[in-house]
Order: C-alpha cells, then sequence, then structure tokens
C-alpha cells in the first residue's frame, strides 16, 4: 500500500519522516501547490516521489491532507468521490467543524477521520520537518462515530507510531477550546508583536538593545504564516470573538486595579495566574 | 577587597556565580532576608559567607543591590549614607527611575551606579542561578553622568567579566522603553493564564489535554514571581497603563476587524506582524 501526502509542509512533512517506520507502506508519495516545497520533500527523504494529486487519490490507500483548513474544506469532498470504498484519508487541520461538516452528508464519509495532531512550530516548510514533531504529543480525533472502525484503526495506528496520545471529543467541542489554547495565544502574539514594532517604529536600535527573552516567548507564535491562520480564524470566528472578548475583559481587570491603586487585588491576580505552573505541556 | 550582594535569589546568585572569573575579590559575602535562600547561596557556592546586613556594607568595596524594586528604593539611601566614600554600589532593578530619583539629590549619588542587566527566566531563587544566565546579554545603564567615573569603571568591568553589553540612556526613557518590552508581555501573559484557567476551570483533563507549545510559551511569563513583580507594576504604574491601553488597542482592532470579516485586513496585519521575525533576541 501507498501513503500519500497532500501538503509537504511541517506538518505533512513530519508526518512522512515520521511514519518510515511503517512497515506495511510500499511507498510514500506525495504532492504540493508550491515547487519548492515538493523538492524539498524529496531531497529530505520526506516521500519517494512527487505526483499529480489526481494520480496519488488513485493510487493511495491511505491519504493524509496537511494544506491550510480552507484548503481542506475546499477539496475533501472531492477526493472523497474519488477514492476507492477501501481508501482513508485523515486530515490534520487546525480548527475541525466546517471541515466535519462539509462532508456530513457525504456517502462515503465513513472513510474520513478528521485529526488534529497538537503540535506545530513557528516556522514552517518541509525543511522545519522532523521525525519527532510529535513524539509524545496528544491527537484529538473528532466525531469518530462517523468513521469505520476500520478507518479509525489505521488513523490511530498513523499516529501512535510516532508515539502520539489519542484524544476524542465532537468537532464542536475541539473548535472551541482549540480557540482558547491555541488561537487566542497567537492572536496575542501578534498583537504584541504589532504593538512593539509600531511602539519603536523611529527607535529600532532602542529596540534591539532591549528585546529579552520575556518578549522572545511571547511574540514566537506571531512569526507564523499568515497562510495558514488566517483560514483558521475564518473558520472558528465565533469561538475566536468570544475568546478574545474573554481575555480582554481579564486583561481590562488588571488594567482597572493598576489605574485604581489595587495593587492588593494585582497581587492575588498574579498569585492565580501563577496556577498555570501546573499546566505541564509534555 | 570585597563583593557584597544584597539578595541572593536568582539574579544576585547568577552575578556572584558570574563573577568568580574576577582575580582581585578577597572575598564574596553576601545576605538575605529568606533564610533559606541564604543556606542555598553558600552551599551553591555563590558566596563565601552569609552576614548581617550591617556588616555586609562596612566592609563590602562593591554592594550589589539584587532584591524586589520597592526594597531597593527603601535602603538604597541609608546604605549611601553608610558606605565609604570609595565605595560603589549597583542595582539591579527592572525600573529605574523611581530609584534613581529617590538618592538624586543624596550627598554620595556618584558612588551608585544604576543598571539593569535584561535577562531572567520564569523561575526564581538561587537554586536556579547560573553564572552563563547574562552571557552576551545587554545590561541598561541609566544616568550614567550621575554616577563617579571610577563607580562607572567598576561597574562596567563587573558586567563586562560577564561577557554583557552595555547600553546607555536616562532612567526615564529606560523606564518607558522596558514597560513595551517587558513588563507589557508579562502583564499579557498573568492575563492569558488567568483566562484560560477560568475558562477550563470545570475542563481540566480537556485542558490538560489540548495544551501545545503555544499556549506553554505565552505563558511561561505568567509563573513569575508577585513578589518581583508587583513593586515594579506599581513602580512603573503610568508607562505600563499606556503600554496596556495601546495593547488593548491593536487586540481590538484585530477583533473588530474579525467581527466585520474583513479578512484581508487580518492577513495584512499578520503579515506586519511577522516583522518580529528580524528582531533576534541574542
Amino acid at each position: 500500500m501507498n501513503i500519500g501526502i497532500i501538503g509537504l509542509g511541517l506538518i505533512g512533512g513530519s508526518i512522512g519522516l515520521g511514519l518510515r517506520k511503517l512497515n506495511f507502506v510500499d511507498k510514500f508519495i506525495g504532492t504540493d501547490s508550491n515547487e519548492e516545497n515538493a523538492l524539498h520533500a524529496i531531497k529530505l527523504g520526506i516521500v519517494d516521489e512527487i505526483i499529480p494529486l489526481q494520480d496519488l487519490i488513485m493510487q493511495s490507500s491511505v491519504i493524509i491532507l496537511s494544506i491550510p483548513v480552507d484548503g481542506i474544506e475546499k477539496i475533501l469532498p472531492s477526493i472523497l468521490n474519488e477514492i476507492g470504498k477501501d481508501s482513508v484519508i485523515l486530515d490534520t487541520g487546525s480548527t475541525k467543524y466546517d471541515i466535519c461538516n462539509k462532508v456530513s452528508s457525504h456517502p462515503k464519509r465513513s472513510r474520513f477521520v478528521a485529526t488534529h495532531p497538537i503540535a506545530g512550530i513557528e516556522n514552517s516548510g518541509p525543511i522545519y520537518a522532523n521525525s519527532d514533531l510529535f513524539y509524545k504529543k496528544n491527537c484529538i480525533i473528532c466525531d469518530s462515530e462517523l468513521s469505520a472502525p476500520d478507518a479509525m484503526s489505521i488513523a490511530t495506528k498513523i499516529y501512535s507510531i510516532m508515539a502520539m496520545r489519542m484524544i476524542y471529543m465532537t468537532s464542536k467541542e475541539h473548535d472551541l477550546y482549540i480557540a482558547y489554547i491555541s488561537h487566542l495565544p497567537h492572536v496575542i502574539s501578534f498583537a504584541l508583536a504589532r504593538t512593539v514594532l509600531k511602539k519603536f517604529k523611529n527607535e529600532e536600535k532602542i529596540f534591539n538593545n532591549m528585546m529579552g527573552s520575556g518578549l522572545d516567548s511571547t511574540t514566537r507564535l506571531a512569526k507564523s504564516k499568515p497562510e495558514t491562520w488566517l483560514p483558521i480564524f475564518i473558520s472558528n470566528r465565533e469561538n475566536m470573538i468570544q475568546a478574545i472578548d474573554f481575555y480582554i475583559d481579564h486583561l481590562e481587570v488588571f488594567r482597572n486595579y493598576l489605574i485604581n491603586k489595587k495593587f492588593h487585588d494585582i497581587d492575588k491576580y498574579m498569585k492565580k495566574a501563577n496556577d498555570i505552573k501546573d499546566k505541564k505541556y509534555v
């Protein structure tokens, strides 16, 4: 059997490298609309062959769809139309509700497994791909009751081989929770980058001289690709608005304590925030 | 000559370890109101001896004041009263204006050098101290024209031995800029931690399962000690309010684009934020 990867960026590339251990795969084949990515993917051993999308769909028993979420939504129905009855397709998008909704009444819905392997870095492209990206991280599988048992079994095998832990929830729950846990931190980081870049527009030297590790870590996500993130924000728009508003409320509580010199309340606020120490990211 | 370190936490501890190469020092002596810190500092070789504050002031040619900024403001004038005419005292506080202001007309002002070595981690205490904390980082020296040339020379020697790069500005400029570059990211992070902890109060398991590296890096600063940060926020209150408001403005721009479906503007917003990539943190 062949595994076909559509989208050979950081995620698709890391899956390609991570799955090399699978001994039942004949060939890894791939496609990417970006020619440079495709070339890198061959050079880096992510896939054995680059072939056109239509051929990949025909020749793959398992298809991994690792492109931006708007792209997934767009091509998933037509891929489902074309794949054989035993083939499996899984996507890796960071939003799940719109994607699942798009194919909810597709006759081959059960061949699709909606997944979100939670891993990533601010850098994109196959040159940053690595076989350990997903090591011991969590993979959210959504609406799993709509996928066929054999399709589920292949999907979990694929993620297990990369040592991921499977978590199950509905696509609706996924999008709400991930709005807070992943999408909101990205917005916060983009906004912080814009704030300091604007503030120091004419003081570039001072900015470079004063930058410390604190700003570095809080603006790390602001380096993320708009091409990936705009479709995520669009797809998860309503949850995002709710999350941003909830966050601004918390920020304003702090601000108002400061304005009203309620320093004891600021102390309590920080002490409660310190509880984040107990949340270990594996 | 002896070097005396008042406050043997992360910063004071790392300075103690970093200065071991100085060959003209007879003894490193230290004091800390926290007995456990003092014990650790001896065990870890940060100082050779723990002695009471008064004795430390008498016996040190160079005093390093590395305690929270409210503490610095409080004891700096009396230490200046007591030190010999050739002694030097430098502080490491994260705000500089109030501290400098407090001793601006002190007859021995010139023996004081106001410094802010820009380095730190979210963990505190001497057990996290390391001799490389300041390696190739920047040290801001404020209002240097008010310090005597020989005091300046000792201060720069101390930071140079740890491979720090010296940057000069007024204490007023320092506090304004650092509000954006360091203090604002801390507030943002505290507020994000509070937001997600509140949102997932009854969904702890889901939170742990979905946490990724994005939330991990944006909430890193929320682990910082209120004991250190409350005095900083109080001391830099006006600049902080300005910085938080400026940040909320940027966040609201993003939010309004999302509400009004101005997706092209979100794309531009993120592209501009991406410029933060060019800002390298050494």
